[in-house]
């Protein structure tokens, strides 16, 4: 990225799915109109923050007319690179693994598997909603032959980091971690992490905050 | 909380959790201490980051010492209220709510599932990790005689807020939200929310960041 190029903040970026959540549920709802305010209530955000946010990509509302759903739908759609599919691979078909696999919503959305790695002997061969599981030694044959945009890694954490690299070694891009540890990000690869057990943990401070606080503040 | 009390930010909350898995990380290493400035690198951190973001707490690191990994784990582990035990239901037996009732690093952490709930008749009765999967319509019953400290939605998006208001109702203060929907917060209530479509979105976008910037300044 060029230095005088507009750069989006990462929050403006987290927010994009939610608006894409909203106007989606909008369109079902047969909704084809929506100023910012009303937008605003229903997203808890401010009117102006959904404004600047969307400014960042364009002129979407009209001035006393508000949005055209479908419209800024379809232009967050894009945005969020929506408007082509992705081919994804699974590393590691544990728990976790095979719900994301056997979640329905992914291949609606256009994100599609298309190979799954594993390392335990029991799993390799067998078939996953109609994949084969592979060796994980046979990664790279198989990135040579066929496209992979994201690579899953759902593996334990003292694997993470070896796997990623494997990943990496195969060209592919873009990795979406659920193996609760850091992967160091080279300059070309993007990395989205679910930490499951940071969220849970998060939760748990949540619910003890205001004991927490109160003991601080009586020191 | 009273005004004039500490309040910590977000963002600080967000890093405890990764804090904690460092400062584990070190002890399964053996090593008992460690400067803030080591602590910084691995982490990718600033070390004066580091000290603001614990000097909320207290006063844990020693000048000229550093930190002792073993009691910094140990006070932290506190603050995210790891020293007790949680009881969690699943709401939801789907695929994710399955491999969350799978996933062994839980209840090694203290987390444990003592209940499953369902509304699928397929579903009701069998045993999932020797947990009887209840109706749904049980569930008031069921929390009426046991502590549940966690409800763990799983559960498709246009059922979501029905099923957290079912659980608000029967007296549970936190909810770990997959169901890809915005839950209102009473006040005395905590959600932790793990949006999977959103953050699978989020990777999209970002291997689509340059082309995407690259039109907006080109407009």
């Amino acid at each position: 990225m060029q230095e005088n190029q507009k750069y989006i903040s990462v929050s403006v970026i987290k927010r994009l799915p939610r608006y894409h959540r909203y106007l989606c549920e909008l369109l079902d709802a047969n909704i084809n109109r929506i100023s910012s305010k009303e937008l605003s209530e229903q997203m808890g955000l401010t009117a102006s923050q959904i404004r600047q946010d969307l400014n960042n990509f364009g002129c979407f509302g009209k001035q006393g007319y508000g949005y055209d759903v479908q419209l800024l739908c379809s232009e967050i759609n894009k945005i969020l690179g929506l408007e082509q599919s992705y081919d994804l691979i699974l590393i590691g078909a544990g728990n976790v693994g095979q719900a994301l696999l056997n979640h329905t919503n992914f291949s609606r959305r256009g994100y599609r598997f298309v190979g799954i790695f594993d390392c335990n002997p029991r799993l390799i061969g067998t078939k996953i909603k109609d994949i084969e599981v592979m060796n994980i030694s046979d990664l790279r044959d198989f990135t040579r032959c066929k496209n992979v945009d994201i690579a899953v890694l759902s593996v334990p954490s003292n694997a993470a980091l070896e796997m990623a690299e494997n990943v990496i070694a195969c060209g592919v891009k873009g990795i979406w971690n659920f193996s609760n540890t850091d992967i160091d990000t080279p300059k070309d690869l993007v990395v989205e992490n679910v930490y499951l057990m940071d969220s849970l943990m998060t939760l748990t401070y949540k619910l003890n905050e205001n004991k927490i606080i109160e003991k601080i503040n009586n020191k």
